[in-house]
């Protein structure tokens, strides 16, 4: 049988978990209701130590608020990583809050308001332009302001990022500037006043394959280069983007991390070679936080129909929508799910987790071995610290929505 | 080439949409801001007034809440039909806010708490029993407070509803009780301080097809009527759901709705000479409100990247998960959308329209043939008054969420 990865992240004492040193029972007392996620300090902290060790020195690392942007784990962040990427004013109103300086923040999106741009060059952060247009309106903004928006060209590459669960680049895309358009671009951006500050390129998210990674940011740093030769400065910021996937399906297991590590350290040198002035940058979400991040709901019946055990919780699609198999997956897959309180007691039994919703959608996990269960015991949904409450459509049917702990 | 089945039902005045007789660029001015959500009473009326006068006089229709719960919808939705199905302690509120009697609402789903169990015994609801475990939980909570809960029991048929577009009857399932297993709950139930109503069956939803619906119906009432004779009282109450579909996608055309009820005259018929006191009901959601409501968004840009233009909108995937095919979709397919302000405009091009976000999942109609847009035309997502903003991740990357208006 195809099994999910062994998941070690957590310490188990007396047979039930332990999240941030706390035995699970407790922090669900203390958090006072179900369902709730629960992020670990520790394990994130643990996580960008590694990138840090592992990864060439001169790297510079970036959190994607994206992934989650509960305010004390992007206050916990600012501490750790040299940077800010975001998605969106109410994003960035959270970095700055953090403490990050602006320009250490950037800005992508294909879609950014009048609005947005403003409240961005006012702000002074790194203006991640996705198009002609884009540009032209920054500019606009700049000049009502009396500032000169500091921008970064996004860039669409013909090469796309082999294996990613998403791909973001490649062929015709809604992000960034089609690579064969970027030095008619940039010979208009040199006559706006705009503070051209480097590149981004972001080929795609959740792979597992290093050498796949490795491939892309070669090409990446390969492209800038080029593409920099048509620059009105010199090139300060590379921002070759992330894809650095964690395992959630049976089957999937750890990305090698030394493996990208060591084709980073040849990019890496490649480009200090040819452009020394230039920072590189990882822009990282899920692989900062999914793993240090748990979903927990709490059993409310077991339930038998046609000699099938379905284990009926308080938590679901509602709160969870990518466990749940609707966000992005073409085939429903079981993230790792597992009783918190009975991590390996017997008798264990094959069953079906659903949540409180009417529709059959609403699924935590498809006849999945766990630990007999009863009412009041926990079900833990694992890989849950990215893309999970921000996600999911937490109004369906009107139930209230979950709390999110940092411990 | 397969196409969207016609949508004629708001009138367009100088090729621009008309939603609650207000041209759609004033309502948009109206509204402040866009995205919004805009749902029409006089469609959503001439909806409900058409199966009265279609359906057998007898036949009660209720309205699903979880389908759309804009209060003010609900409001007027309380002087239309008669009764609300309810599936949470908040839809419950909004139900008895609007002053629907609570005799009249009915409470499903497969996941009750024992807060909720003893909120809808406190309020009077009748209860839909999903399991023999939310029996005795019900009945516990009505010696608690004193009152006798009203219920009536959920059965999981052995029959699905052929063709629906999410079967919820039929083999192991989280909803109901298995039919085999009723006489002996029925058997406990009468031992029991609870005070049966009847029954509720409901096989499945959004289904296009007549023929299935009638047979599912006739099944329901025989089905029902063998199990009443366990009953500890008798059967007022029927249920026999809804599952009327909507057109969405290419291919799909509108339910035969004279030849449901002319299936339904027969099962009326049947019910009324076997149990003359059972109130036969229908429970819709989706079919009463799906077609009144349009999501509306604006262009921020027109984006060519490698031969393909993309429409880049203000609204997307976080606003309408299920037009962006995330939400119980194996393969994506498109909504039906057009550009409310050049209904019938040529110049037209295929297109991909897609949101802001930094997902290839934001995307609300691919390679589409459209008018051609310029900034600040309206898109328009048809068939988006029923589970549109309450089943969408409206906080994901931090945009505004969308307003809604009932015009």
């Amino acid at each position: 049988m195809i099994s999910h990865a062994e998941l070690r992240q957590f310490p188990v004492l007396d047979d039930c978990l332990q999240l941030g040193g706390i035995t699970l029972t407790r922090l669900a007392e203390r958090v006072g209701r179900t369902p709730f996620y629960a992020y670990e300090r520790n394990h994130i902290q643990l996580r960008v130590g590694l990138l840090r060790r592992v990864l060439p020195s001169s790297v510079h690392v970036h959190y994607a608020i994206k992934a989650n942007p509960m305010p004390a784990l992007v206050q916990m962040m600012a501490s750790l990583v040299d940077g800010f990427d975001v998605a969106s004013a109410a994003e960035m109103k959270t970095a700055l809050d953090a403490g990050m300086p602006p320009a250490r923040v950037s800005f992508a999106g294909p879609g950014k308001s009048n609005a947005e741009l403003r409240s961005a060059v006012a702000a002074g952060v790194v203006l991640h332009l996705e198009s002609e247009d884009e540009m032209e309106r920054a500019a606009r903004s700049g000049e009502l302001l009396g500032i000169t928006p500091r921008v970064a060209v996004r860039v669409n590459p013909e090469f796309e990022l082999k294996y990613a669960g998403m791909k973001m680049a490649g062929g015709a895309r809604q992000f960034g500037v089609d690579a064969e358009r970027v030095p008619a671009m940039l010979r208009k951006l040199g006559r706006l006043a705009l503070d051209f500050q480097g590149f981004h390129l972001f080929c795609g998210a959740q792979n597992l394959s290093a050498k796949a990674i490795c491939e892309a940011q070669r090409l990446s740093v390969e492209l800038a280069l080029r593409l920099a030769q048509h620059a009105p400065a010199p090139l300060r910021l590379l921002n070759i983007g992330g894809g650095f996937g964690v395992p959630y399906f049976p089957g999937e297991r750890a990305l090698d991390l030394t493996a990208v590590a060591e084709g980073l350290h040849d990019t890496v040198q490649a480009l200090a070679a040819a452009s020394p002035e230039t920072q590189l940058i990882l822009e990282l979400g899920r692989y900062l936080v999914a793993e240090g991040g748990v979903y927990v709901c709490r059993v409310l019946e077991r339930k038998l129909s046609h000699g099938r055990v379905f284990v009926i919780t308080d938590g679901g699609l509602h709160h969870h929508l990518a466990a749940s198999g609707n966000f992005g997956q073409v085939i429903r897959k079981n993230y790792p799910v597992a009783v918190g309180n009975r991590m390996h007691a017997a008798p264990r039994e094959v069953v079906t987790v659903v949540g409180p919703l009417c529709t059959p959608l609403d699924m935590l996990a498809d006849s999945m071995e766990l630990a007999r269960v009863e009412p009041g015991d926990y079900v833990v949904v694992f890989q849950s610290g990215a893309y999970g409450l921000t996600a999911s459509p937490t109004a369906f049917l009107g139930h209230p929505p979950p709390l999110e702990v940092l411990v």
